[in-house]
């Protein structure tokens, strides 16, 4: 575990520099067609997808062959070097196939197996969320800050879809929060954690996170204040298996979605 | 019912200068918080769709003051007119509130009681969609159209929220639908329509619309070349009554929809 005080700036500052150049790819196949004819069959969002990480993985090869890098569509290397790189070039694959400007661009940076720094990048309204050990919440270099702290009733909940819906005893556990949020927002996958790090949502609650899904939001949110655990309030580092995630303005929010969660 | 062919340029024209009005107050009060301090408790969003509407109202009446205006928030005047705009400042008030720039500025012009011409304005990201009759449909300027037609198995479908999933009855109509297409992709409001216009969504499906809320969105699809009616196939002029929506990019896609809803 990782007791790093703070990330240095030449890492936050390469850091954004590997999301400017993941911009550039996204734009280049955003709505361009589920009809696009590509060689292999490929769809712009896998083509996004991978050239993007290839990309980024170039950049980091060069500028420090010693770290270790986790990209969803080229695996893993060096993991267990010092500082590893996490990709995940296009979150949000089903947003970027019907047009939608909440897709982003997640890069996380571990330290001894813990997640310091995130980035959240969309690059279609050129928005990036930036926190992490020692570096302060900003969205485009503006400092940012979660909600202040106020009943669950009047809370803005975000989820990105209905399938957690219909599995078995996630409806009910859903639900319950749900019914208690003054109104459920729907859509946004990361883009919906990078607004409780701005102050517009107050709860997130998802299931099914890989680790490049979730490690660059962590940071994030507990620069700008907020909390994120998976939902039995655990905050794991670089546990695979963490698939249920929670993140809340508060403490206190966090208590009550935990309770609710498991009741 | 209008037999009219083509919408006169000028009043092409002042259909965007009102969304030109309307985009700035929209900026002015997203993402100021939902802890705000307002005279007389009002949330920004309803500040926002209220100021717009009376500032849009104000250049209808000091332009054309023999045309009608029906809105959300200051109801209806001169509804027997040839000419009567129908006006929804904020469509989609919950992205509103959790800061996604998916909410959108409504506007459509009715000529005898048929829309005619559709605004759909989304003011954070200056995307604007345009279409009505004799009105070629357009994003931004650049011409649009739906996507060619395909297999409903490789369509994707948008909707807002599951808030339909829990009614009677809806929940198996619309999980019927689900089930047969691509994927689902939640959140949006106006703005998926708008996104079958322009092609990256093949079907919206709908429930709970007022007048405001699809008036501009059916001369922009039909200009796009595609399907707007109501659950049952009818093709409604202002009816107040239709509640239930389905756009589609094709008459195929559109069929078997409505076989699905109503199977």
């Amino acid at each position: 575990m990782s007791r790093l005080t703070e990330v240095p700036g030449g890492l936050v500052a390469f850091a954004q520099s590997l999301a400017d150049v993941s911009g550039p790819v996204a734009r280049r196949y955003f709505r361009t067609g589920v009809d696009v004819v590509t060689k292999g069959d490929e769809s712009p969002v896998t083509l996004a997808d991978r050239t993007a990480e290839e990309e980024i993985r170039k950049v980091i090869e060069a500028t420090y062959p010693d770290h270790g890098i986790i990209g969803e569509e080229h695996g893993i290397v060096r993991q267990d070097a010092e500082w590893v790189w996490c990709l995940d070039p296009i979150d949000g694959t089903k947003a970027f196939i019907a047009g939608k400007p909440t897709f982003t661009t997640l890069i996380a940076l571990f330290h001894e197996g813990t997640p310091v720094l995130g980035v959240i990048d969309q690059p279609i309204q050129n928005e990036r969320w930036i926190g992490g050990v020692g570096v302060p919440a900003t969205l485009n270099g503006q400092p940012i800050q979660v909600a202040k702290d106020l009943p669950i009733h009047d809370a803005v909940l975000n989820i990105t879809d209905e399938s957690m819906l219909h599995r078995p005893g996630y409806m009910d556990r859903f639900r319950r929060v749900m019914d208690a949020v003054r109104f459920t927002s729907w859509g946004g996958d990361a883009y919906g954690a990078a607004l409780v790090a701005s102050g517009s949502i107050h709860i997130m609650v998802e299931e099914g996170h890989q680790l490049y899904d979730w490690a660059a939001l962590r940071p994030v949110i507990e620069a700008a204040g907020g909390v994120f655990t998976d939902w039995r309030g655990n905050r794991h580092d670089a546990v695979p298996g963490l698939h249920d995630v929670v993140a809340t303005a508060s403490p206190r929010l966090h208590e009550q979605v935990l309770r609710l969660l498991d009741a």
